[in-house]
């Protein structure tokens, strides 16, 4: 087809590449929170490329600058005005509307009512949970004019809700009947972020956050576990990214929260991405606050509560997880173009009859609730739009020529397989076969992202037996997996020393004896080091 | 069946009541913007009741009070922490999700494609464009704090996107083939407003703004009134709201456009909600931030744009219209609930039976993609479940009592048929037969509270051929209807002496010459006065 290639495809099974840039900067004042990693981001301020043309750095090498290449050249996303501040861009938002229509239905299949709390919150309230004030003070943005007078009380621009939801919870909760009380809201966060990255950390970002109040200990627990797998089995079946579930370290657990979990993916440059938590958060906010209720038996009781968030993080995830030197590969269910059609004429006497079947093509494809575009402008190559629906990661190219037209035919480029090995000649046009072909095409496409993504992630997670094991599989860019017993101390000891953190223990534990790495003492559980974002 | 009802329902076909709380207070500085009306909200800071028990204020004796009762008691939203600010509820939320829902259908169907802008805006944004400034700065909430140093530069937490918007297009848009640009968001905005009321008037509001820009006038003025109609559609065919569409005096355009539109609702004390707006910017914006493309020929113009919204407002406007002496009534394709099942039983061994028929009827309209709930709860009598179902606006009720479970019937209560009129007996309980009933009825009901509404704002609105007529027509509460074609002096001069402003010229006029009633100069057009919300 003569498409002219910016790069030939890469494969990455490995590594040792884009490490050049980590700088590890020790052991960071940053409180625990949500959004949580702890490595700072580098480049944050490099400018956007915007698309047309310009080609990407390739993935190989310089991973961070082809990241915010991919971002600008897919329009993905651009910078606001104010630092640190995100412009979600229509194909990025695309891909944010698919992650919230999945979770919203779940949400609401396991009981959850929407509903929306004022983002402005007293400043006294965050000082209510000694260590959520601890951990939210240094990173918040204070309004302190209203209508033009100085305000008695300064008010703080939602960080997270725990707070408010919980004076909210105070006024609604009396007895057992109340409860569970469990909501969800779809809002805007701020944090003050120094070291900012488009989707992956931004000053104000997009999330849901549920919030859930319980009458036991039991029920609450429950609940964040529940949360976390709906969470996981999102990441795995449609952002097609196998994200290990797991138990956060003390020392990384949310600010206000007993037990954090947590969804770790491994990126394409092998760094954590922390995707989304789920929080037990105890008593904690409820003696804040005095959120109580009537039991059974007339006792007033302090409610024991959850809380759980996704945000638009996840959209960086799945950038980072599926891209290659060409660009964005997105996994179909998260596609916002499924199929795009490049329909090639060189005559212009072919023209019109191949836009016409083109067209009709489309309309096949539409009503099989195939999401698809067909790109029929003149004012590009097919060689173009070939390398340019690439970039954009489009799962499935449809090409329509001359000769296509008279066998009834067409050719069908998968964007996961490069070269011709993704080609398929001479599919029949016929429209009951097309629109079975190319849904079975998008679900092969959907389970050879997650495949590669399970076999790349197993290949860089090593299992140590010691420190010494797990200082070189670090420096190698890897995760290390290894028995551990000890405390924060020998925590930040590795942080220090390696730059990586517990990204958790993970839920899959193998049974057996085990002997901590570190000090040598009987172990229960394996934890998970890495560097992250 | 022995409901003891709080009140007996009252029909109001006229606006000759609850006018005893207003007080004009004559012109307010107020800028005109978005959310616009001009006179002042009163009792905001009265308390939210808590349902349970506690009855309404009849709407007949104090509407504000009647509202403020029906949003607590039906647990639509509560107040926030923070003056003027406010808890959306599920409830009401749920309402609010159904606005989303039908309206990100239209827009996506429209050509328009959902993003999402920061919401802080740097203070000199706000200072670009002359008339914009002067319409926001007075209710500007300002962020000088972030990350616990001051600010070089004050950010402002959006009143509205038009300044950021244009900020961002003139980065993006290059050529004529960069247009129509359409886009879309859904926030939250902030207005530093003195008198608040849930949903008609907060601190903080959660709306849809959307964006254009385009090569031309034209297309630009087809767009603005494309939305607007967008609007008055979803008012008629699903709020049940018969709004009247028209264009809004210079006085009360938007700070920043030529032309404003607006749909204009008569709430159930006759005042005015503007309850959407679609905004011909004309080039203002483009001028001040440079939005400039090259056109056809080469030539460097500044884009046309419109921006238009619709906000948690419309949850107001759907209590002040259709909500009587016992509550809200919902038109069924709002209402979170549009069924809801009461069983009825009095000796023990007849409950077991009825709650398993009420469970399988329950499934069977659930099949059917009907919205229903099964109250089965024993802690309430059936009455009280009458009456607190009645008072949160379920469309319909169905009772299952002994004898209907001999008879493999049910019987059927409409919402807005008060009494033994709105009651249908012996309704047989088989599947297909009760699916296709229920429909029906919630279908009645929709159009039902339509008709209701359209009656009432007709028989509210009174021609008037003089200013004595108008000013008759006003102080008995309800809309007047002339030629008008004064100047901005005599419509301050009205507002002044009256307390009613210019809601819209309509788009329905009737033609034949006119004469001001003001002036006795010719009028092209027809304006309608009203006090508003």
């Amino acid at each position: 087809m003569g498409a002219l290639r910016l790069l030939s495809p890469l494969h990455f099974t490995h590594c040792a590449y884009g490490e050049r840039r980590t700088e590890v900067t020790g052991a960071r004042a940053r409180a625990r929170t949500r959004s949580s990693a702890i490595s700072p981001l580098r480049s944050s301020s490099l400018p956007l490329k915007h698309s047309e043309g310009e080609s990407i750095t390739p993935r190989s090498q310089d991973f961070n600058m082809w990241y915010l290449d991919v971002v600008a050249s897919a329009e993905l996303a651009d910078y606001g005005p104010v630092r640190g501040t995100m412009v979600i861009r229509p194909y990025g938002y695309a891909i944010w509307e698919f992650i919230q229509t999945y979770l919203d239905a779940k949400f609401k299949e396991t009981g959850h009512s929407n509903m929306y709390f004022p983002q402005f919150i007293p400043y006294s309230f965050i000082e209510k949970e000694a260590s959520h004030v601890e951990g939210f003070s240094p990173e918040l943005a204070l309004v302190t004019i209203g209508g033009g007078k100085e305000l008695e009380e300064k008010l703080v621009v939602r960080p997270t809700s725990e707070t408010i939801v919980n004076h909210m919870f105070t006024k609604w909760v009396h007895s057992y009947r109340d409860l569970p009380l469990m909501i969800n809201q779809w809002a805007n966060v701020t944090r003050w972020e120094m070291r900012t990255k488009p989707f992956v950390r931004t000053l104000e970002f997009l999330w849901q956050e549920g919030h859930t109040a319980h009458a036991t200990e039991e029920e609450a627990e429950k609940e964040a576990l529940q949360m976390i797998e709906v969470y996981r089995k999102f990441s795995y079946e449609q952002a097609a990214i196998p994200v290990i579930a797991g138990r956060k370290s003390r020392a990384e657990t949310f600010a206000g929260a007993l037990r954090t979990y947590t969804i770790e993916a491994m990126m394409g440059d092998c760094k954590a991405l922390q995707a989304g938590t789920s929080h037990s958060l105890g008593q904690n906010f409820s003696l804040a606050f005095g959120t109580q209720f009537t039991d059974e038996n007339g006792q007033q009781q302090h409610v024991w509560q959850t809380s759980w968030a996704v945000s638009t993080r996840m959209v960086g995830g799945i950038i980072m997880t599926h891209g290659d030197d060409l660009g964005l590969r997105l996994p179909p269910r998260m596609a916002p173009i499924q199929v795009v059609i490049v329909p090639i004429w060189k005559k212009p006497d072919e023209k019109r009859g191949i836009l016409e079947v083109a067209s009709i093509l489309e309309n096949i494809l539409k009503e099989a609730s195939i999401r698809v575009k067909l790109d029929d402008s003149d004012q590009k190559t097919p060689g173009w739009k070939f390398n340019f629906w690439e970039m954009k990661g489009v799962p499935l190219r449809i090409e329509i020529g001359p000769r296509d037209l008279s066998n009834k035919t067409v050719v069908v480029s998968r964007r996961d397989v490069p070269g011709k090995h993704g080609k398929a000649y001479g599919i029949s046009m016929e429209s009951s076969f097309i629109k079975a072909y190319v849904k079975e095409k998008l679900e092969e496409i959907q389970s050879a992202l997650l495949a590669r993504a399970i076999a790349f992630r197993d290949s860089n997670i090593v299992d140590v037996k010691s420190y010494e094991e797990l200082k070189t599989v670090i420096s190698e860019g890897k995760w290390a997996r290894g028995p551990w017993a000890s405390g924060d101390f020998e925590e930040l000891k590795v942080k220090e020393e390696t730059g990586a953190t517990i990204r958790c223990f993970p839920f899959d534990q193998s049974p057996g004896e085990k002997v901590c790495f570190m000090t040598g003492n009987p172990a229960n559980e394996v934890a998970i080091f890495a560097k992250s974002y």
